[in-house]
């Protein structure tokens, strides 16, 4: 199939014939006066597209076209603007080449070049914007500009069945992308633009920890306070199906209020609830309407995965109010146990489904193995406090006895011990807890060291003298 | 009440006698061999606290405490080895001074003072980090600390009913704000944590336009494929009652897989549908469940707004499907009607719910009146392209006639105009189209200055030579 060089997508595709009679008609039935004489599109040959002003490396030479057309349909992008002007034989500025890398080593390599020589580049993938965001409008300021064309870069690397996702190339077009999900019976379903209006202020300034500047307020979304709730404790023999069962609600599409799976080891403990696989503590709530159809459809999904929920009767006070309860009590009861030379703390992770049985297996054991070198016995505890379609956030519980006078050392070699399995086993430092100084180790292992040089970047900018929270998430600047 | 220097929240609710008994016993069930002897925080006044080595400037002084006990209460945050720390009367770094500032001018000052004077800050907000967040740990790096504690920050500003939003201080505590917003029937609803692991490195490379480096691959999140799936097409009499009617789907928690607003003058164009209020078409989908519940309940909704479902028979092919096929059709259209001079361009914003009239109004006589000047006469439409519990996405087109030769210089002209109306009047200048080139002038006055510098910055530090898209978003460094 031919792109067209002046307007949208396929030459084959143009409206032609009766369907283009019909809209001519349609407009001069809403404008009668206007002056609808239609133009060609004008020859690329007889355009004089300038000569290139740079050549590329004998090694990316094969990577690069100077085709005159092919550099037009590079010059600017699908705005009305760029089609009117490329009707009109209005050439502005085109690119010198167009690059076509076909990995990412290709885009290392012509980057090295383009930054050795100043030469400007333009990232293109669909090539669809309608801001002038792929054409140059550079004047002299460059020797030369290199469109690069990520179209070869069109392909699913990889999918991830369980945790519903895919490792995906940029440069792929929306029908080839569905194509290669279909076996997996998977689908985007959703249309992702080019972006909204730059990179989010707020995602730079939330989470960081007061090392940019100080949060004085926000507009924050609110929601009208509920009047219909239902909730269940959902037992479970099993706490594979149980996690299972999890990960078929939180990718229900249902939405759940609340939806924390309590391991055996937790239910118990504080939720007052003896079972071998643990519980799943579900709520839905609305201001809008009765929720009870959703909740069933949730208990039925449980059911599916050998799931059940036991009546009041036989339980006695219901799993979630216990936990509830319980829950509020922690910090205090916490106090309590440190003052009684308890070791009581807890950490936090977030990974993907997939990863999920590995990682819960690998964490227990570290913690469990240096309790034991480091206290004898102790118990280890996990529930979810929150769950996405993408995976869960595991919350573990560590009790042991410790030895007064030597409480910190001690959790610290826990701590040490747990943070390594997570960072091996595919979890994240933290979910909701932040990095502060402690997770400082283990959080520079895990950030991209491109996002840490940007972040050291943008705390230049705005604490020059280095005087916020510093040490917090990077060093302080000259540090 | 007094809160705890060394532990967890108010000193009054504190685990004590029955309750303190009954812990102790589980324990000792659990772990029958743990040495459980008990043992009380220390004396603050044996603790021999550090004098102050910095002092603040006269007109500082009032907002700044100097009590030791307030110091280490500021000294650490509340994780386990912050308690076991004071327990043990292991003193650490106490700030010197804490800073309780009533304003933001007050926050201005005293980081002005520091910044002078290379004091270190430490913003302080509920101050239960578990992680080192509000623990100073600099050694002598710094000639002094100084704690900057929020708690004077604590009321909620502005509340905005129909977008459900609220204005909210940063030093507000959970039941606090919750008591501010009930007399609005508004509610939180969730427990913001101190953050993930730091700032998204995600959130600052979508949207950079190829400014910071090339975007080649990424994980994606996908869906199963739907296998239920419902529609219908709403008609309405009235515009403003469909906006409302919208609104309420938004906010109702059913998540609609479509929900998009064409107005009468859209619907007529683009789905051969007359109505005198427009039209709303709704879908439902799932993988997991029948969905027809929810869109009867959307449909409830929109009935109560004034809203009909006419039959097929009534209408001929549904309006959902001829504007789908329209829309695929637009952009080969929008070529045909470059070709035959006319104009024919689109723009989207995004706003909030309470100024979606005003804003709506005001823009639709900006374009009205740019489109008279320029082309003498042309039309205005408007749908919804996304909605959101806070606002729409509005997308306008623009048809008029124009005249060839001059096309690219009259839509210039509109666009200039509704740009500026939609700045005015609380839109962004783009919802999913992005900056580029074109949107730079109305970006850098949307774009707080602050996030200007850091992404300043951040390029810096990435693109140290400028050639990523220059001009795109930003100046290119050194420009």
């Amino acid at each position: 199939m031919q792109r067209s060089w002046w307007g949208w997508g396929n030459v084959s595709d143009a409206v032609r014939g009766a369907e283009r009679d019909a809209l001519v008609a349609r407009v001069r039935g809403l404008l009668p006066d206007a002056d609808l004489t239609p133009h060609d599109p004008p020859d690329v040959a007889s355009l004089h597209v300038p000569a290139p002003r740079v050549a590329p490396p004998a090694s990316l030479a094969g990577l690069c076209t100077t085709d005159a057309e092919d550099r037009l349909a590079h010059a600017r992008g699908q705005a009305y603007r760029d089609v009117a002007r490329n009707l009109a034989g209005d050439l502005g500025e085109v690119p010198d080449l167009v690059v076509r890398p076909r990995s990412e080593q290709d885009i290392v390599d012509v980057l090295d070049w383009c930054a050795r020589d100043g030469i400007a580049v333009v990232p293109f993938g669909g090539g669809t914007s309608v801001v002038g965001g792929v054409e140059p409008r550079l004047g002299d300021a460059y020797p030369g500009v290199v469109t690069l064309d990520l179209e070869r870069l069109d392909r699913v690397l990889e999918v991830d069945r369980t945790s519903r996702a895919a490792r995906i190339q940029a440069g792929v077009l929306g029908p080839a992308l569905e194509e290669q999900l279909r076996p997996h019976e998977l689908t985007l379903r959703h249309f992702p633009q080019s972006s909204g209006a730059g990179p989010s202020p707020d995602r730079l300034f939330l989470g960081s920890e007061g090392t940019l500047g100080v949060i004085t307020e926000a507009w924050m979304r609110l929601q009208d306070r509920p009047r219909w709730r239902v909730q269940a404790s959902v037992h479970f023999r099993d706490y594979g199906e149980a996690v299972a069962a999890t990960r078929a609600v939180a990718q229900s599409g249902l939405y759940p209020a609340n939806c924390r799976l309590l391991d055996p080891a937790e239910a118990f403990l504080n939720a007052a609830t003896s079972t071998t696989g643990g519980v799943l503590v579900l709520a839905f709530e609305s201001a809008d309407h009765p929720v009870d159809p959703w909740l069933a459809r949730a208990v039925e999904l449980c059911k599916d995965h050998g799931g059940s929920v036991p009546s009041y009767e036989d339980e006695g006070p219901d799993a979630a109010g216990s936990w509830r309860s319980a829950f509020l009590r922690m910090p205090y009861q916490r106090d309590v146990m440190a003052q009684h030379a308890m070791i009581a703390e807890t950490f936090e992770t977030a990974c993907t489904w997939d990863r999920f049985e590995q990682l819960h297996t690998a964490v227990t054991a570290a913690a469990t193995e240096a309790i034991r070198e480091v206290c004898g016995v102790g118990v280890v505890t996990c529930r979810f406090t929150h769950v996405y379609p993408d995976g869960p956030a595991p919350y573990f519980g560590v009790y042991a006895p410790g030895r007064w006078g030597s409480l910190v050392s001690q959790w610290d070699e826990i701590k040490a011990a747990v943070s390594d399995a997570l960072i091996a086993n595919g979890g994240t430092i933290t979910h909701h807890h932040a990095v502060g100084r402690d997770h400082r180790p283990w959080y520079d292992r895990q950030r991209p060291g491109v996002f840490a040089a940007a972040l050291t970047g943008a705390k230049r900018a705005l604490d020059p003298a280095g005087i916020l929270n510093p040490g917090v998430l990077i060093d302080p600047a000259g540090a």
